[in-house]
This record gives structure tokens, C-alpha cells and sequence, in this order.
């Protein structure tokens, strides 16, 4: 029996989840690969901390290189994190025709295009099922299996950090900072969270699922990034009295000759599949033209789940090794040549419906004067609530629009700041409908 | 450029479907795949109705025959249904070198085992992603993404026109026969629906499922099946009451030494995702070991969502036959020789909760009658509803267990019916609850 020599960079959550698995699980991978997997080093600057995992015969080592250098090493697992040394380690990797498997987002949507044409010269083989959406099988589903079909539409939750913290805010009416908290001292937010709650994350994902849905390079920069920090507990209330959940959502559309690529805070209704989407869970609803609506579910993130994402890519790999199959599937799902540059629509061009919610002065004539603002941009009112005088003598008025142009709503905004009827930024929520509404 | 040949078996509602994708999608298809897939020959004994495909340079033949033995074809699909022709044809296929992919479920559940020894015999590939779940890729998900897990329990909707039934028994209060009516009439149920409403077709999809998530022989005959002929308004109302959802699940849960696989109106709480799965959508939760709990949901069945299914298992042969690899994946997900026998637990030995209810006689003592035969037999009652006398002197009573024996069940409902305390057959609905319940 063949046996496919492995070498993980990086032993800290995720790189000892694979290890893990791959000393549990190596009857039943061998069972169902038909090879032996064997885990031959592993490296990390700290090779102190005990990870749990018995590594039996697999050494444990401070220098990557002695991986990335080793002539008996098939297949690399990345498992660092961030944007430098793990960009350098896999760029070696490859450059000694080493398979790699990777699960770091940040770093293939900033400089993924690169990589891919790495692997593309030395002909090997990169992965990257984990990056996305943990356990759930996204990259396979977009690259394999929707593979006669165009994607109209993908919206998804792919943070779970920030569906915990909207999840706790609409049950509990805590505030964000609570329910970050919360997050944090159970292990779902980093001490650190902006990457997570300012919406780069899903961001970074966005990007890689948008190439493989379209055809189109990775392109981060031009994803307009909206976080959930400001949503408070009074919106999500609003929200839910027009039967709305509000959720942190990756949204991906394709029109003629450009693509929709946009993540914010979005209001949906309950005929939508994400909004039954609790706690730290993550999914995606694809609508293709094929198979009309489908959608994945699953823990985005986490030590197992990912690990078993990271698993799948390995045993991808070592069926083509052993089947003589060398780059079987393009990285990105189309042939490199085939990839085609398509850019992202500018936000002000958008066209969507809109929740605005105003801090209104207590003045005879504001709400005419507000409606009046909106009218003369072209936005028309689908409904309006006004709830009575608050403590400071302030109203909070809130309105739900028809479908308008973001240009329209963002220059209407700036006038009626300028009124003095209103106090304070308004809130601006956009809302996602399906087609049903 | 190399091309690739394909024959059509069945030029029905799916063959129809395929031939579209295969026309509509041809550039599409070459751009990701990298190659030609040439649609040369559809043989059906009704060459006259139109389907709807302008076919071009494709041949529509009377003679399968044309398909099967012409040795310029690569990848033969099989879309006539059914166990008799349909296997002779797929046998002869595989004879012929010739990959085949089906959506033949009823085929693959009865004489599966057959077919995947002839392929191997023969080292070509068979693939049936859209034997399962339509377009949702459950197949995929078992066989690569889930590969480093153990699949601790699957539970699924896979029939569509069940599903819509339920469903709409329980939004309007149809009873049963005009709720299969109304399906009909939108095309989801046939004019002989039995194989749908009797749970045989949703047995079939599980057989499949049980062998891939588990590495055993296909078994369909130990499978016990039970359909939704019986599902009332009054007991999907009393479901409601306790907060529950009554839905036809195929559910498959493995042991030490056997597995569980059983098909039948199953009561869920609103904690099960399955429960928001509404109308003839489809939908699967797999709790492995890694991953936790998943869910794939979509369209289980229709013209152009199998279609999308039949084409991913082309893309992936076409792939394979243009990277030289030969068999890459093993056709039940582990390799023959390690497929093992694994028996099945008969229904006596179930444990599981129940919801029964009794029509009885309207006498004093028949509620403590009932419940202590119930008693005596070790079955613990969590709750009982009992509603005021009907029109016809008889009085509902509902009950809900603790988790009991099947067999207990059994022998205390005959023991029941034995006292005249009840009238007709009790209603007998198994409860299935989450880990968290």
C-alpha cells in the first residue's frame, strides 16, 4: 500500500484538530482512501504546549523547513494563520512541487491570485475547503457540484462570532458590548475581534466564493465591508415588529457584466432559510439557475470542523495521487485561462430597500420635512413608525423603504442631517428579500 | 481538445432535463471542465414528443442498443427508471466499459450491490449523486467531504411529495386525500403514488445513504417503512399542541454492531431544523463526529434539479477520464473489499418516545385503564390530553412517553385493544428529539 507522507505548518488549534485526526482516524481514512496517511512532521515555534494529540512516531519540530525542504513530504497543511510567514512557507511549499492544503482565508482572498498561479507552474495541487464556512462543503458544492449551473445568487453567514453576538443582542436585548463579551469568554471571539465583528472576515470569504461562483479572480478590495458593531438592541426590535431578523450577511449576485459582492448588517424575513440561523452557526443559500435554491448549514468554525474540512482536501488529494491524477480540478473550479476579470458594482449604484431609523426633534413638521427630503431623492416610503417622545425629548422615527438607489438614499441622508431635524448619524439598515416577497 | 461522448437512456422528464444542461450549458461546461462533452445519441421507444431540447447534431434513437454498444461513447446516462429494463441496460453499459450514471434510486436500492461489482469487475466508474436528494450534493457530502468522520446519525426529508402533503394538511387542515389531490394536480405526486406516500421511495434514498455514511452493503429489505396514509389534521393539531411537527423522515443512526434505518411519520420539535423544512423541499441533517451537526436543504426532485445532479457526476467522470485517473473514488465510498456487512436492528428493539392516541369509550375508569397496561408494560407517560367528549361518545386521549421499547409498545397496545376501552386502532407516532431536548 502507498503511503502519502504529510506535514503540518503550524500546531495550534486547527493544526492539532488535523493531527488529531489523522492519528484517530487513520483505520477509517485508510479504510475508505485505500492509503496510509502518515503524519510525519509537524512544526511550530512552540513545541512546548501539550495540544492533547498522542503524535506516536510524527516529530514535532521548530523549523518549517525542515517540511517544506523534505523530499518525502506529499502533501503540506497550513495551519499558521495571517498574511507573512505563512504566505512565504506556502509559496515554498509549492515551489518544491508540494501539495497544499490551507484554511487561511485572509490570506487567499489578499494574495489568493498569486498563489494559484504558483501551484498552477509547479503543478501541484491547492485546497482550501476549510477557509470557508468550516465542515460545510461550500468550495466542493460551487466547484463540483453546481458545475452546470450559473449562480444567480449567494447570501450567507460565515461568521460565527458575529451570529452569536446578533443571536444573544435579539433574545437576551443585551447590548453589543455584553454580548461581545459574552462571545469572548466562551471562546467564540478573539481578544482582538475585529476581524471578525468590522465584517472582514466574511469579507475575506466572500471573496474566494465569488471567484468560484463566477469565474472571476479574487478580488477583496472592491467588497464594500460593513460590521455589526453598531446594531443595537432598539433596531433589532424594529426589526422584528416588521418581521425581521437582522443578520451579518456575505451577499454575492451576478448581473450582465458585473457582480454584486457586498457584506453589512441586513435585515431578512422569515420566509428566508438564514434567519433561522441561531448562535455561532453558519450557512449559505446558493440560487442557481439549475437547482433553484439550495442552501448548506453547518459550524463555520471551531477545532473539529475544521479540521474535518482540512481532511477532505487531504483525502481529495491523496485520490489523486494514488489515481495518477495530477491538478484533476482547477483550483478556482475553471481553468486558470478561463478565469475572467469581472468587477464588482460600486455601492452607490446599488439598488435595494432600506430601514432608516432617525433620532427626530420634537418639532411639528420634521416627519413631512424628512419624507420630504426622501420623496425629492427619488425614494419612496413602503412604511413609517413613530413612537412617542422619549426622555430626552427626542422621537424615534423609523421608516421602511421601496427599492431605491444607495446614491439617492446616501445623498438624502446627508441633507437631512443637515435640517437640524434629526440628531445624531442615522441608523441605515438595507434589506434583503427573497423572491417570494 | 478532447471530447467526450455521451448517450442518453430514457428521454423523459430528467433524460430531457440532462440533454437541455448538456445543449444550453455546452460552453459553460467546457470552460470549467476543459473539454468537449458531445451529447451524441438519446434513445427512448417515443422518438415523437417533443421534450423541448433543440438537439442539433444529437441522434434520438429507438434502439438503446445504439447507445450501449457504440464504442465511440464514453459515459452512458441511464434515466428510464425502474428495476427491470433499466438494469439490464445499465449491466450491459458497464459490460461495455462504459461509465454510467443514474438517478435510479429504486434500481440502486434493490440490486445495487450487483451493479457496483460489475463496474468494479469492469473498472469503470458508476455514479448516482442525483439518486438522493435531487440537488443536493448528499452524495458528495458522504463520500469526500465527511470522509475523516464517523457518521454518528442521519436524518432526512427526501420525498418532496410527502413533504408538500404534510405540509399542507398542516397549514390548511386537508385531510390526507385532498392534500394528495392537490399534489397531483401540481405534478409533485403521480397518478399511482403508493411508491411516494408509502415511504418506499424515501427507503430507497436511505438504503443508498446508510451504505455510503457507513461503509456497508446496500439493504433495503430489513429497512421497516411506514408512509403518511394515516396522518390526520387531529393529530398533526395535538403535534402542534406539544410543539411538534410531524414529517416523514428517513432516519439512519449507527450502533456497536448494527445500524438503525427506519422510515416514518416522525414528530420533531422546533429545535430540529428539519421541522422548517416546508412544502416539497428536501433536506438532510448529518451529525458526524467532526463536524457536529450539518444540513444540506433543497430541491429533491423536479426536471432541471436532477438534471444539475446528473451533470456534477459527469463533470466528475469527464474530469477523471481527462486527468488519466481510473476509479479515483471508490462507488459506495469505501473501497469494495472493506465494505462490510453491518445487520440491521429490527423495529422490536427500537427505544424511542411516542406520541399515541386512543379513541375511548367515554366511561369512568378508561383513562386509568389504558395507563396502567401502559405501566405494566414499563412504558413511563410524560404527558396525557384528554378532550372533551366527540359528537360520537367517544373521548380523545393523547399521550406522550418517556423513551420506551418498541416491542413494550406493541404488546400494551394489543392488550389495550383487548379491554374495549378504545375503539378502532390507536394512532402510534415515534418522537424523534435532538441532543438537546
Amino acid at each position: 500500500m502507498k503511503i502519502i507522507h504529510i506535514g503540518i505548518l503550524g500546531y495550534g488549534v486547527v493544526g492539532a484538530g488535523v493531527a488529531k485526526l489523522l492519528k484517530t482516524k487513520k483505520q477509517l481514512l485508510e479504510s475508505r482512501i485505500g492509503t496510509v496517511l502518515n503524519l510525519k512532521t509537524i512544526a511550530d515555534i512552540d513545541t512546548k504546549t501539550d495540544r492533547g494529540v498522542d503524535l506516536g512516531t510524527t516529530r514535532l519540530v521548530l523549523d518549517a523547513n525542515e517540511i517544506i525542504n523534505d523530499p518525502g513530504i506529499d502533501i503540506i497543511i497550513e495551519t499558521i494563520g495571517g498574511k507573512t510567514i505563512a504566505r512565504q512557507f506556502i509559496l515554498n511549499a509549492l515551489e518544491n512541487k508540494k501539495h497544499v492544503v490551507t484554511a487561511n482565508k485572509a490570506l487567499l482572498a489578499s494574495f489568493g491570485n498569486d498563489l494559484v498561479k504558483a501551484a498552477r507552474k509547479n503543478q501541484v495541487d491547492l485546497a482550501f475547503e476549510a477557509s470557508c464556512g468550516g465542515c460545510m462543503p461550500i468550495i466542493k458544492a460551487l466547484r463540483e457540484s453546481l458545475v452546470a449551473n450559473d449562480i444567480k445568487s449567494m447570501s450567507a453567514i460565515l461568521n460565527g462570532t458575529c451570529n452569536y453576538i446578533l443571536t444573544k443582542i435579539s433574545r437576551e436585548g443585551s447590548n453589543f458590548e455584553d454580548a461581545l463579551r459574552s462571545a469572548q469568554e466562551l471562546g467564540y471571539a478573539e481578544a482582538e475581534p475585529s476581524l471578525d465583528i468590522d465584517g472582514f472576515d466574511t469579507a475575506h470569504k466572500l471573496a474566494i466564493l465569488n471567484s468560484l461562483a463566477h469565474g472571476m479572480e479574487i478580488n477583496l478590495k472592491d467588497i464594500h465591508v460593513e460590521g455589526i458593531r453598531n446594531i443595537t438592541p432598539v433596531d433589532i426590535e424594529f426589526a422584528r415588529s416588521f418581521g425581521y431578523t437582522i443578520k451579518l450577511l456575505a451577499i454575492g449576485k451576478i448581473h450582465e457584466n458585473y457582480v454584486e459582492a457586498r457584506v453589512h448588517p441586513t435585515m431578512i424575513s422569515g420566509s428566508n432559510p438564514l434567519s433561522y440561523v441561531d448562535s455561532s452557526m453558519n450557512a449559505i443559500v446558493i440560487d442557481a439557475d439549475a437547482t433553484g435554491q439550495t442552501m448548506l448549514y453547518g459550524h463555520g468554525a471551531g477545532m473539529m470542523p475544521t479540521a474535518s474540512a482540512v481532511l477532505s482536501d487531504i483525502a481529495d488529494i491523496a485520490r489523486n495521487i494514488i489515481s495518477g491524477s495530477k491538478r484533476r480540478l482547477p483550483i478556482l473550479g475553471y481553468p486558470e485561462d478561463n478565469i475572467k476579470p469581472l468587477p464588482i458594482l460600486s455601492m452607490e449604484e446599488l439598488y435595494t430597500k432600506y430601514y432608516l431609523r432617525f433620532e427626530a426633534q420634537d418639532h411639528p413638521g420634521v416627519l413631512s420635512k424628512i419624507s420630504g427630503i426622501l420623496g425629492e431623492n427619488n425614494i419612496s416610503i413602503k412604511s413609517v413608525h413613530q413612537k412617542g417622545r422619549k426622555s430626552n425629548g427626542k422621537v424615534p422615527i423609523v421608516m421602511i423603504t421601496h427599492i431605491a438607489k444607495e446614491e439617492w438614499v446616501q445623498k438624502a441622508l446627508k441633507q437631512i442631517l443637515k435640517t437640524d431635524s434629526v440628531v445624531g448619524d442615522p441608523v441605515v439598515i438595507r434589506i434583503e428579500e427573497t423572491d417570494q416577497e
